[in-house]
């Protein structure tokens, strides 16, 4: 694209390049000044005929032209497609909301069809009186309504080592951002009679699915923000996500978002279940286990351009764009960096950041054609810093699997390539 | 459902019909006292093998169990598909985002498949340099993030006459409330050097499909909120949405969000097209027409119960629940009647309402068998109060299509089940 010709301001020229003054107009990137463009100055047969009737497919999909924006599969990161890990396309998204149809999804035992009329959600232990809910009577319940972010605790966990995965997809896809309604957590605990006078200062919840994937909460996250939701982005759950129920679990790893939630036991401690000892601890280099890490720390990836979204319009004005959130609050700024983190520009924030939700950053600039070393670093409503990799190995060495929420760095090549790589 | 039995407080008693004390616990709407549920006391199938992969429909589908979560159309509202509308079931939906799947759409001549090589878009008329921008020119521009609902003008039209459709998905369902990422139109008008010093005070917006839906939009409100959209709720939008671009018009009717959008010419005056003139216009008592009728005033339906989701439970709590939007701004308070306007109580907003998008409410109640004359009233920050029928009618006569913003009523009989009717 042509530079700035001095005529205008730069933002009127932004695209100068890609026109002929006057009455010959021109598709930028297209063929020659004089060649008139077909698709401008000839009737196409998309406006001559009828296009599709919609009824067809009443539940619609995604456009053939968009069949490469799916979740994908890692094939030596999990034995099978019982236990598998679908990452999210979030190279090719914008925005906050995840759609449901491409939101990550990881289970234990596959994801099970439960029937809402062979759904129940037993609330036992130190209660005053036990209780099953059917899923009607959940429905029955005050409910509330938020976005939250959901983040797989080993994501970009693969990168622990050095750089691994080429694509943000792989290597931060274990994550969505859905709006969910549900019940508050509290109430249904009230409902069963705990008083916060019983013993009870942990519940233990677990689901339906073979695994039932049981985890230890305390009570005052329980009581504080945890949902029982019934619906994401308005409708029902996926089958993937919980269907018909899941706990919801705000800035917390995602393992505890309890699919196909069937059990909230009220318990004087935790139980150190396999999910919460053999598995989701981070072995530290002594060999010791930091145990208990449950929040989720402020972290950013550029998500465009990236190993699958190589810029490929040649040089000039680009939109580099990314994603940021925190398992403690708001991200209140995001930082850029084109150097490998020598130098920094804020980005604009698409909206101000909401609590433990997803916030959409963007850097508009210019890019001549020079190599970046591609960076984001998310700062949240507690100052906390996103840290380099560096830091990060620093305090934890390199067994650790989980909770590896470091700067990634996109190495933007002169043909405008990018490749996952590592700054010293 | 029992009442409360005076040991602990309401909301402590909410369910307490639903239980047995201590350990023979039972679901709600279950058999008598001491019968064991085998859903709680057997192992169930699912909770012993595995579930199913998920890689195998890498963009995912709503479970089975939900397949009447669909749009639908009314057969003898539009002549056929190629010009038909698909209504979004809201009966069955929460909180405020649209599942891009289940997301209304119209169209006045099929959907088209129109590729993003295959894309342009002209800025022609009164600017410096007229201008075609490529859809790879477009993602090179500056771009913002808003929610905001969508609604046909001619939602609602078919209940000017009298109570017609049965359920809130025809009533009220020709809208959607979608996350959208898109350029400004005044970044794009300003890149094709429209400086307000032109006899400029239109714009003259249309698709590339057969129909074109050629529509004038005063150039004060293309400066303002305008948006050439290129994602919804984060992905690309969908083929019956204006694949790959469409403008969003925010709080102004559907029929000006132009899906496919391919030109914008800025023009000193309004072109009076087919879809301004002849349609889109609003016939009063007296034959005469009012018309720039652009702004969709704040409306407001409840969703649940309605006649399509009747009360199946029994007595004892409910949840009414609804939505309402103002395309002046934000809403500020929803009331509720169970007495067909007589008297209101005022519902809780799911969160603070917000410009030009849905705003969730909720009135937690008691039902014990009555019947109900069920209504909403929206509010928005102007203090404009949604209308009742009788109101609307007064001043625009019977003669309307369009813009029928009305107090709608649901008669909730003592089986539970709703219909569609009218009060004086």
């Amino acid at each position: 694209m042509a530079e700035d010709t001095g005529r205008g301001t730069s933002r009127r020229a932004f695209l100068r390049g890609s026109v002929a003054a006057g009455g010959a107009v021109l598709g930028a990137g297209m063929a020659q000044a004089a060649d008139p463009d077909p698709l401008i100055t000839t009737v196409q047969p998309w406006a001559q005929g009828f296009g599709d009737g919609v009824d067809a497919t009443p539940y619609g999909l995604p456009i053939r032209f968009e069949e490469d924006v799916i979740r994908r599969n890692v094939e030596w990161l999990t034995a099978d497609t019982i236990s598998s890990i679908n990452f999210t396309p979030i190279h090719a998204l914008d925005g906050t909301i995840t759609p449901a149809g491409c939101a990550f999804e990881r289970h234990h035992s596959g994801a099970i069809e439960l029937a809402k009329e062979d759904y129940r959600l037993m609330i036992n232990g130190l209660v005053e009186t036990p209780m099953v809910f059917s899923y009607a009577d959940l429905e029955r319940f005050p409910r509330e309504n938020h976005v939250y972010f959901c983040e797989c605790a080993a994501n970009s966990g693969m990168e622990w080592a050095g750089a691994q995965l080429n694509g943000a997809q792989f290597t931060h896809g274990m994550i969505h951002n859905m709006e969910y309604s549900g019940i508050p957590l509290r109430t249904l605990l009230a409902e069963a009679g705990w008083s916060g006078e019983t013993e009870g200062k942990w519940v233990y919840v677990e689901g339906a699915d073979a695994s039932s994937n049981g985890r230890s909460i305390p009570m005052e996250k329980a009581l504080d923000d945890c949902l029982v939701a019934i619906k994401a982005n308005g409708e029902a759950l996926r089958k993937e996500h919980g269907y018909p129920a899941r706990l919801v679990v705000p800035g917390w790893e995602g393992n505890m978002w309890v699919k196909w939630i069937r059990r909230i036991e009220v318990m004087d401690g935790p139980v150190e279940s396999r999910e919460e000892t053999s598995k989701y601890t981070d072995t530290l280099a002594d060999g010791t286990s930091r145990k208990w890490t449950w929040v989720m720390d402020a972290k950013s990836v550029v998500t465009s351009p990236s190993p699958q979204m190589p810029i490929t319009h040649g040089q000039g004005p680009v939109v580099i764009t990314g994603m940021a959130w925190s398992g403690h609050g708001r991200i209140t700024r995001v930082d850029v960096s084109k150097d490998g983190g020598k130098t920094w520009e804020t980005a604009r924030l698409a909206r101000e950041g909401e609590n433990k939700a997803l916030t959409r950053f963007y850097l508009d600039t210019v890019w001549e054609g020079e190599e970046w070393l591609l960076q984001s670093r998310a700062i949240d409503e507690t100052g906390y810093v996103q840290p380099t990799k560096a830091q990060l190995r620093e305090v934890r060495g390199l067994n650790s699997i989980y909770h590896n929420n470091a700067i990634q760095t996109w190495w933007i090549k002169s043909n405008g390539e990018a490749e996952n790589v590592e700054v010293s």
